[in-house]
């Protein structure tokens, strides 16, 4: 057994390039993931923008998280909760003429965790008698594999 | 050398543990990690606070990053820049008494990665002659070991 210190150390030294190996498999990975979580949330509001656009405010509802801890941040208002919300939608847009035809611009998706994301963006009402505009900032997070607005923050340009 | 394998194996198990203990010693460390960023980030919001109550909007500004990418939302206008930023803070609060006093309640700390947080919570302006108020969602971000606000979303009640 005298060489079995030797041995250790030759275990050891081979297992190091494995887990360097594994650390850049697994940025090379974290790149590739990045983009593909990216095009995920990008498609998540297009399909709410869809939605909206068919009329259709509980399809479009499905991009936010179903939680009483959804947070919806507007005007001096919090609401939280994805059904208070909802209902939120429903009261303000309650027939086809105001809910108009709904466009994201500018939008900038920022992956700042494998799970967490954070995306600016402007919306655009265009409606018969006006177009009302205004910021947003959404939190995103990756919820049992799919991504959900967890957090909504809108300012109105008017 | 016919007992490589088995000792190989040996350093493999005997390694185990250690990486296991090492997990565990770092969830241990991120929720306190977490706890003091939390306070360190909870610091840089009441510093804000109390250069503005001191009339010193170049103190306010330090807990911004000081970079072209800063982002500043706010009604229907996205600032980028720390100096654009602070010459928007300077030309519509020009004086001590339009600054009045700064209040920010409700907050929100989320620690969404270990240099990444979204803030949420309100702000009041108490003045002589009004009292606006709105909301924000800030998120920080942990640059050269110091927080700094990379984009503020304000809302306005008014």
């Amino acid at each position: 057994m005298q060489y079995r210190p030797i041995l250790f150390s030759c275990a050891a030294i081979l297992m190091m390039p494995a887990c360097a190996m594994d650390l850049s498999v697994n940025d090379k990975q974290w790149v590739e993931t990045k983009a593909s979580q990216e095009n995920a949330i990008r498609t998540v509001l297009s399909d709410q923008q869809s939605a909206w656009n068919a009329g259709d405010i509980d399809a479009f509802m499905s991009g936010y998280w179903r939680s009483p801890n959804l947070r919806f941040a507007s005007g001096g208002q919090v609401t939280y909760g994805w059904q208070q919300t909802r209902d939120g939608y429903h009261g303000r847009y309650s027939n086809r003429a105001l809910m108009g035809s709904l466009s994201f611009d500018e939008l900038q998706v920022d992956m700042i965790a494998e799970t967490a994301a954070v995306v600016h963006g402007r919306w655009v009402l265009t409606r018969d008698s006006d177009r009302p505009s205004g910021l947003f900032t959404l939190i995103f997070k990756q919820i049992d594999g799919d991504w959900k607005i967890v957090s909504d923050t809108t300012t109105s340009a008017d």
